[in-house]
């Protein structure tokens, strides 16, 4: 039997979350304010903007004119409350990026991966080495540093710290936390691009505020990151979401999961170059080794209108559209974002005709509901996300005993490491 | 903005869900076992039986030896703690249960409704009518009564009590609690047989003690019930569920949804007599006219090994496993449960080979997670399902003031109407 566990610091924690995350997307506020925005008690508010004071998170600005009454202090995010480290590792690249504690971006450092580059030695020396590079070039030590999230493709124990699964890798249980964190001596958080471009959207994108949220990658791969009632939704383990390994067409194309058919086979990067090879073999677009030139070929070929472009974004639109509309009537979601590089490219076309297929599959009452988006996040959505996941680890990691010792803000001996 | 609510009175009602869930399961318990079985803290658990002590839903029954130290006090469900009405209304049928508060059965009435008696005041005739015969063939009086969850089928706004929509009786916006109320003077619980079906099983069925539940109603329509950290999804406007009418096939059968090729048009009973006219158009298991009786008469086929019985059972259950496979990819649930007339029909043949195809289609970590089930619930799911609502509606109103008077234990007045 699973215990469920809810308990009043799970509640504490969550309300921390939607009090930063309120003051992060404004350049400040007062106390009166973010209890309006949040839903908590002006004194639930107060309690946690005191706690994240006491932590160097928040920074008090000024005050505020009240029209008579008392002035109201204000207060904003501390561009010096800590560095927080974000990677995305993909399979062809290690992208770092590294933030102040309101989320600015600081510095950032890219390593290619080459394609023989699949062992897991190979792997973390590259993230080590982009990591200490992007460090040195902000002049960051280790100490500044209040954790790293790392995000891995693939299926993840992000408990565990375990890469379960990673198909282009032929990776298995490989314990990633376990040989990073000798040579990046901070606290680690695993997860996969699904989930961290997810939560960036939960906390800056077009899910800030939503409790049902649907953000679909559209890159090489394909997949969902789910939100419901305000939080990841993450499964029985930790491996919710294969959204593009549900059948579009059964008996369809081979995919390279095994199976028939997938929604990836068709709208993933390669799903697209191959609806184009079948539209047009001879096509001038298509680019046969190169993923990123035959996208943006099509891109620009919608743009002039040229009948194949056209023709293959319509029917990949429509692929979509069915897809998405099979999320709007089985999970009844308020926002679907649709994120990742092929998104930004095929943009607003893209967006047009999918959100026409859409209404016309989905029922009534949920199309009401959803608003579908293309990701407006400036940047990697993904290492933005893996270093979102820092920030709530630490969030989360307040008032949790660490070696006999309480962190946080209840007494004067606080845990970050910039006050310490 | 969408205000989150989380506060420590939504977590207080689902505590106390839990435990008096716990108990129902069992015939007896004491405060350690409920607090181990619930991960819930013994003083958490104590303070909770208290009050449903106070409340009359629980009584004292004894003490439990505990190996030397205090003997244990044992508390099971009251089976005089008031009445609680669970109705079930169909295209074809009302069907009312009455139980006491510990889910126990006390009487049961059904009647038929007219293919043409589809009007709001028609069905709603019929549904006062059945609940009157119920009380009355169980000298209930409704003093006794401490709530009647209504299941309709369609979606329904449940807050405001209103049936949205209902295709089959084209029904838009029947005020179902407004038409009611004057003639059932209790509260009023409204939802769709899907979640009905959903709240039965956790509570008392195969998502008992489970997080991330999803139950399928296999019947004349398709759907799911979705549950996540032990509770019922809804999505944004109560119509998430939907997965009958996501696309199995594009382009495919159309649905009387509008669309085309939905899960619902291949599995749902309609669907699979369809299914059996395609393989064999003049098979003497087709009745045309009698769903009941096709599906009845293609298990008994499938039972004596006919070949077009075992085709079709095949073909159903392959279109089947792939929806299925989609569920476990897209929501990595532990707990996959086949419920309603048509899962019950088929039964094990059904379930053994869709569990075969979902093994070829889903991928494996979220494979190993699900376990696939048929309902094991005794009776109707969806009437257990809408008396649990009522008892929910009764455990979330405790401690709500209601015309100025705080209910529940916290004084000696309460709210149960038994002991008023």
């Amino acid at each position: 039997m699973t215990i469920v566990k809810r308990t009043s610091r799970d509640i504490r924690v969550a309300n921390r979350f939607d009090v930063l995350r309120h003051i992060l997307a404004t350049s400040e506020a007062s106390r009166q304010e973010i209890a309006a925005e949040t839903g908590l008690s002006f004194a639930t508010v107060s309690n946690l903007v005191s706690e994240l004071l006491s932590l160097g998170l928040l920074i008090e600005v000024g005050f505020q004119d009240s029209g008579g009454g008392r002035p109201r202090g204000l207060v904003s995010a501390n561009p010096d409350g800590g560095v927080l480290i974000g990677v995305d590792t993909a399979e062809t690249y290690v992208h770092v990026e590294l933030f102040t504690t309101a989320l600015t971006p600081l510095a950032t450092a890219e390593e290619h991966l080459h394609p023989e580059e699949t062992r897991p030695d190979q792997v973390v020396g590259h993230i080590v080495s982009c990591v200490t590079a992007a460090m040195a070039s902000a002049s960051i030590t280790p100490d500044r540093v209040i954790g790293a999230g790392i995000s891995v493709p693939g299926q993840v124990d992000r408990e565990g710290g375990v890469s379960v699964f990673a198909p282009n890798w032929d990776w298995h249980d490989v314990p990633l936390r376990e040989l990073l964190s000798p040579r990046l001596p901070m606290a680690l958080h695993l997860d996969n691009p699904l989930r961290a471009s997810a939560v960036a959207e939960l906390w800056f994108g077009a899910g800030r505020g939503k409790d049902d949220v649907v953000v679909l990658t559209l890159g090489t791969g394909v997949g969902a990151g789910l939100a419901f009632g305000g939080s990841l939704f993450r499964g029985a383990t930790n491996s919710s979401g294969e959204w593009g390994h549900t059948t579009l067409i059964p008996d369809g194309r081979p995919c390279h999961c095994g199976s028939r058919g997938c929604v990836e086979a068709y709208v993933g990067a390669p799903g697209i170059m191959r609806n184009l090879q079948e539209a047009a073999p001879e096509s001038p677009l298509l680019h046969l080794d190169d993923q990123t030139l035959t996208i943006a070929a099509l891109k620009e070929g919608v743009t002039n209108q040229d009948p194949t472009a056209v023709a293959v974004l319509d029917r990949t639109a429509r692929l979509l559209g069915i897809a998405i509309a099979d999320i709007v009537n089985l999970l009844n979601p308020e926002v679907i974002v649709l994120s990742s590089w092929v998104a930004a490219q095929l943009g607003q076309p893209l967006l047009d005709r999918v959100t026409t297929v859409v209404a016309e599959s989905a029922m009534s009452r949920p199309l009401a509901a959803a608003t579908i988006t293309l990701s407006s996040l400036r940047g990697n959505p993904a290492s933005l996300g893996a270093a979102t996941f820092a920030l709530e680890g630490y969030l989360s990691s307040i008032g949790v005993p660490v070696g006999g010792v309480v962190r946080g803000p209840a007494k004067t001996t606080y845990s970050n490491p910039l006050t310490k």
